[in-house]
């Protein structure tokens, strides 16, 4: 039977000094439910700034302790299924976003699920695309509050973490600590708003350890290829590490010189947007499936 | 008949100083040959860096005074076709693009185009995406170097400026003063090496006049949305203003607040990277056309 981690299990922050809630096994799959990035404080458009509680912001439901997992593996997640609930909300707000030096007033705006549409008016409804907002282990050193991003992964606010997709974290401590939360019905690249559409959710995940493989920050992996995902102060470092690092990942597996391999990324990696709007900014490199076949490169042997 | 413009009819810098080479209608196609960002220098892998002049970088061929283009005016730029040529040049280098402080020797490497693939090596071929890194008008004060970007176009090194795409660019001077040039047979999105696959081409356009709207920054339409394409110092302030450009544009033609619209953004638009390794970096905001349909918008009515 699969295990189920509630949505009452939850941290503010990761960090090495909570103590797991579930120990799983890898290719174990189980059920993790979550609230939405408010605690699921907002149930309706009146709802006003001062009626949320700020301190209640973002729950990761864990930590899962992952049998084995030790520091200097590479954690695998592999997202199996996600289950959305009908009704999102969104938000912004003064100081909030990219729009937040114009804007005067906090307002909220529920968005319903149905039909597989996220209805956001009479006149616009947007195909669902359910992703994941907050997904990573425990950082390095200290306690990362969830809204915030990182090596560790955290609030990498990036629409490719979603079914089908595999996710991969540097381990710092013993069992990972891995924890998730913060679900999207939908959201662009940027989160130019401040917020997807927020909504509580269950998510089926399974792990996998690799043993002897070291990376600074995470990856991902789905059909059409593989991402690094680098949140930094600025987009501009954000997008410069991720493709170093991508370089650095793959070269070796290649007979191409640095030069020769940044060509080729050039001429087909793609720099990609997560978010600007955390107190990190998240960017990704994009390096499509097949110029990795032809070159016979695989993300981790 | 077609009028034709020479490649050997170009400037290195966009200005309102240069005399047009060619006066053009509006509804009128034209061919334009265009040379190489290296103005055809390179012919071979042995090609050193100080055989190549500097001096001679990222032609553009024109200007083409566009008659009834005032200042105030948006030019629509349609581009109807690209022919590309058969060999394409790449190249990277110490302090270029995003690895250059890793790269110790000037390369350059010759990618030949066959069967619409564009040959890396014996392992590696691209499906040919033909695109255009340099286009635009005399930009509102002095001259600029055709190898930056800015409000007025240029080497804004977008993958979206291609066959089908129109552009949309504010007029600073009578006539325009349109040039375009800087070919790729293929790039990806943030041209991370400094080059893509530098081909000289033959791109046929045709213009059109919107009066009485205005415009900071250009924008781009195709079958799936529009962008607004901003070029600043650092990628951040050039994500944020192609976003605030847009709602800016957008916004007006909705019952929406600015709040509601930017919730509306933050689900739906994205923030994409154009490049990032040329004097100024070019990011834009898409949106996709079934949000503008849903909301009975058009870019410029």
């Amino acid at each position: 039977m699969t295990q189920t981690i509630s949505r009452d299990t939850f941290v503010y922050a990761m960090s090495q000094e909570h103590k797991p809630s579930l120990r799983v096994s890898t290719g174990e799959s189980i059920k993790i439910e979550t609230s939405d990035c408010f605690n699921d404080q907002i149930k309706s458009e009146d709802t006003p700034f001062n009626r949320v509680d700020w301190e209640r912001i973002n729950p990761a439901t864990g930590p899962i302790y992952i049998e084995n997992a030790q520091p200097g593996d590479i954690l695998k997640v592999n997202i199996e299924h996600i289950e959305l609930g009908d009704l999102g909300v969104m938000a912004t707000g003064p100081n909030l976003g990219v729009m937040g030096h114009r804007i005067n007033e906090f307002q909220v705006k529920m968005v319903e699920i149905k039909d597989n549409q996220a209805v956001f008016n009479d006149q616009v409804s947007l195909p669902v695309h359910p992703m994941i907002g907050v997904i990573g282990v425990a950082p390095e050193k200290g306690a990362v509050s969830c809204g915030t991003p990182g090596a560790h992964g955290g609030n990498m606010d990036t629409k490719l973490v979603t079914t089908g997709a595999s996710l991969y974290f540097p381990v710092f401590h013993e069992g990972g600590l891995f924890a998730l939360g913060d679900l999207h019905a939908a959201m662009g690249d940027g989160e130019v708003g401040v917020t997807g559409i927020e909504i509580p959710a269950e998510v089926t995940v399974s792990f996998d350890i690799i043993k002897g493989q070291k990376i600074q920050y995470p990856f991902l992996e789905n059909d059409e290829g593989i991402a690094s995902l680098v949140s930094k102060e600025t987009l501009d470092e954000a997008a410069d590490f991720s493709v170093e690092h991508m370089i650095d990942i793959l070269m070796p597996q290649t007979d191409l010189s640095l030069a020769e391999f940044t060509m080729l990324m050039s001429a087909a990696g793609e720099v990609q947007v997560s978010q600007i709007v955390d107190p990190l900014k998240t960017a990704r490199f994009f390096v499509p499936r097949r110029v990795l076949n032809a070159c016979g490169i695989h993300l981790f042997k």
